[in-house]
């Protein structure tokens, strides 16, 4: 054990931006860390039972494309499936972890994750649909462990 | 006094990513952090005398929405103002404190709030436009603060 | 020298979020810190030998705009372009240092950059496109300076 703390705020929902939670979560914990998660807003998507993350190059010119799209092609119906459908690919060809798999790694590790009940309030998620291993808190929970870490993250 | 200090900077302008530093920023100076939020970019629009923010799902398939709509109609005239309505609506209901309340909030617990004089100039805003009691300053003001603070957080 | 450390993970990818990376870092090492930027996904495109990043408004309604434009319009084709053109020609007549140039002031200041081996994998970037003096890692790489560094940011 390194007696190192890692506290994480996790707010966003996409596909792409649920991989650095879970990767830099699960490596941590590997490492020896204490780790807890804090998700919030867009960031409770990942703590549904059932994953079903998109992802989108829309407002992200940064992405790399097979081929260049222009952007009003991409807001065509059927477009943000399909690209989700080539990123899970892509990442299954290139050996990447699947994220329920990364997400199981982390709960084994004992990552703790707590949702934001003011989130979940706000946008009426149920506590049936997450995982049940999930806690639950405020921004003062955060601080409680975030204030005694070694690195905090806002994601 | 926890005798604890958190340094944030904001750097997003959009109505849901503007809660986080008030929220974050409120809450550790209640805890009794000293707290400084270095607000730069398109964080500058939280910093407006009168707010008026937007959000939009566009680019975010995160967004829980009432029901699917197609991303072509998300970029219908009216649509971004029609989303920041449901969502300011939502908020009230929910009981969410409106944000230029907790904005005043963190100003009454005396989290110090610096503007970025780089991205004031680039954008041309005002300082008639923003908080009198905002103060101005560089990337360096921010590193005098959060090289001695326990939480940094990039929003 | 300061002594302190600066960690930073680079995410994005566009014009606007290429700036923060590189200004503090520049900006730390200046003021004598040990500065460390782990670059992953579409950060990957700020270490590109040719850069040629865009910017665009879709997606951030708090980009301030010379006048308003309809979203759907800002998908027409050019848009984007066009909209990185102005960005570029507003940040040259406000004296904004040319990105290139900044990240030639973090390497001559010694900031360690690493890119991230999976998403080079995963995004089929070539080591030949990317600058020769950044090396290769992943997240434990990270964690290595992290663990030890004042500030951390994730952006």
């Amino acid at each position: 054990m390194s007696g190192k703390k890692l506290a994480i705020i996790a707010t966003k929902g996409s596909l792409d931006l649920a991989y650095p939670p879970f990767i830099l979560g699960s490596t941590a914990a590997a490492l020896g860390y204490e780790v807890q998660i804090f998700f919030t807003f867009y960031g409770l998507q990942l703590l549904k039972k059932e994953l079903n993350l998109q992802v989108t190059s829309i407002g992200n010119p940064a992405m790399p494309m097979p081929f260049p799209v222009p952007v009003m092609l991409q807001t065509l119906p059927g477009m943000q499936s399909m690209m989700t459908r080539m990123m899970k690919n892509k990442m299954k060809k290139k050996g990447v972890v699947d994220l329920a798999e990364l997400r199981d790694l982390c709960i084994e590790a004992e990552v703790k994750m707590i949702a934001c009940q003011m989130t979940v309030d706000l946008f009426d998620f149920k506590r049936s649909d997450l995982l049940s291993t999930c806690e639950y808190g405020g921004a003062a929970t955060f601080f409680e462990f975030a204030g005694e870490a070694d690195v905090n993250l806002f994601i």
